[in-house]
């Protein structure tokens, strides 16, 4: 059984972010796999930007970054890149972090003119962890996701390309035998 | 009187990036012009990492950037990149907080495989902030930075080109007419 | 008298960045200033892909960068970055090619969602290449371009933009007094 | 059968670039598996750079990229990216030219210090272009390749590596079943 973690960068308890983050989620967990979801916004603030990899609830985020078999990063687009807030835990996670892992790479933003930062600025950074397979990324407008009555709502011309890339990722965590990463990365 | 604010991003107490911004700051404080040093791991780090920017001690970090005529960044290089440390900080900046300022990027790590993160991934953070003049940026080795007895010592390899940049930096700084800099950010 | 040379680097003979850039070397050919329009088109293809420095047309062109206080470059997005043949000059140039002069980044393209390949793919060419100032970059649609009776014409939205940016890049050129460049370049 | 397409990007007849291209084909070129090298610096010049995608020649390169399950981009580094005779090719491609196919994006260079342009300019230009899986990138220093006697030699230090990420390469040609990519990219 394979899993999944998505890890959702965005400070914002209302964060659009994070529902696309939750909602990959739910899209991922079927079929004999399991997803989870790592909000950093909610682990210890002083133990994050202090970098104590040794405090119990960051110690637990690491390692289930180092359980899962596929990543998916959900950040806001800030200054023309990734947020602070998730590059400051993906610092403390170990060199390869990422080695033998599928990685699916996801931002948000209020314009179409950020959509090259996901690749420009995050996709290294993935490949800087040694990521097995970084999939094709997307980049979702933030008029594009609407939440009513607590129901996450994604407009149709993001909607149909989302699946797509959730698709993509799916079959890129499955592509290669368990045993065959599990040899990779020993 | 010009002003320069130096933001040093490094999680550590101990860290050689804090010291070389302090260096830099002192460099800097001469013949009427003043030089400050924000270290951002003593920002409130729950009102850092979660975009309060009402919070006092935030308040007045984001006014000393405001007030400046210069900026120096100083970064460690963690996965190929700047610290999410620092870039949490930038993101709670104002669009264009860096309209009208030069500022001189300046990043430490372990191996000199790591030089151009700073101009790949931190120079475009620097330019969608406005910055009216970011300069020539400079890499420091970590093994090249030492300190004795509390004294920050430099190695001659790259204390040469540091004295260099932060020449032009000060050109840069000076050498366009405060008004006319006034002028062009109103 | 300070000196520019825009070099534009589309493969077609009826392209918008090449009108572009004769425009911006006619705004800047004011007061003093030569603004001179380097091709790259019309170098011969042979040497310029051979890399061919010593024949005639590579070498002038080579030497007419050398002699320039200013650079333009004005590229079409292709493939989310600068165009092959404008890099293909840049690789001729001198290790610090760009060793005190002031640059202007400008590309066109058709969509806004290229924007950022200007300051994440472009600007890290032009700091590797030395440049002493690099000013705020500009990015103009396509659609924003148009050519009526052999007149440009620049949309409204662009124009201005367009015009302050030209503006600063005089500024620049000009902000440093002549002798420190001189000296800084020695 | 898959099949591979070898894309070297350097401009000099005696490229080590293109002799470590030659040999990653040769090594890929194994049990029913085609691989194939197009030196960009073999095709007609003036076509190349007047983007004549309907010279003969030009037509049939990019008919040998479609064809193709995956590619492999060798290119030496020039201003901290790749070069611009590369970049010239993959502008004539189509905008989702590497769909459904796997890419080993290779790189060589002076000093260890250019190693980050690979996944931070590079990189992008490949998932422009849609590429379904671009593995783990590599650099090659240039004095760890030499020809003696016609025949190539990798030092140890990069060969094992190197064996590496062509070993990874050939899982990714191969990890998604032939039927699923033909549909995907159909």
């Amino acid at each position: 059984m394979s899993s999944v973690l998505v890890i959702s960068g965005s400070p914002s308890r209302t964060s659009k972010t994070e529902r696309i983050g939750e909602h990959v989620a739910q899209r991922l967990a079927t079929s004999g796999r399991t997803a989870d979801h790592l909000r950093v916004r909610t682990l210890p603030a002083d133990a994050l930007l202090g970098a104590d990899t040794r405090a119990p609830a960051i110690a637990d985020a690491i390692g289930r970054v180092a359980e899962a078999d596929g990543i998916v990063l959900a950040t806001p687009t800030y200054k023309a890149a990734y947020s602070g807030l998730l590059k400051a835990f993906l610092d403390l996670l170990p060199q390869f972090g990422f080695a033998g892992k599928a990685v699916l790479p996801l931002a948000t933003g209020g314009t179409i003119s950020h959509v090259l930062a996901i690749d420009y600025a995050l996709r290294p950074v993935v490949h800087s962890l040694g990521a097995r397979h970084a999939v094709q990324s997307f980049f979702l407008l933030d008029k594009h996701i609407s939440v009513v009555d607590g129901q996450l709502s994604v407009h149709p011309d993001s909607a149909e390309p989302l699946a797509d890339v959730i698709e993509q990722f799916s079959k890129a965590l499955d592509g290669v035998p368990h045993s065959t990463v599990l040899g990779r990365t020993a």
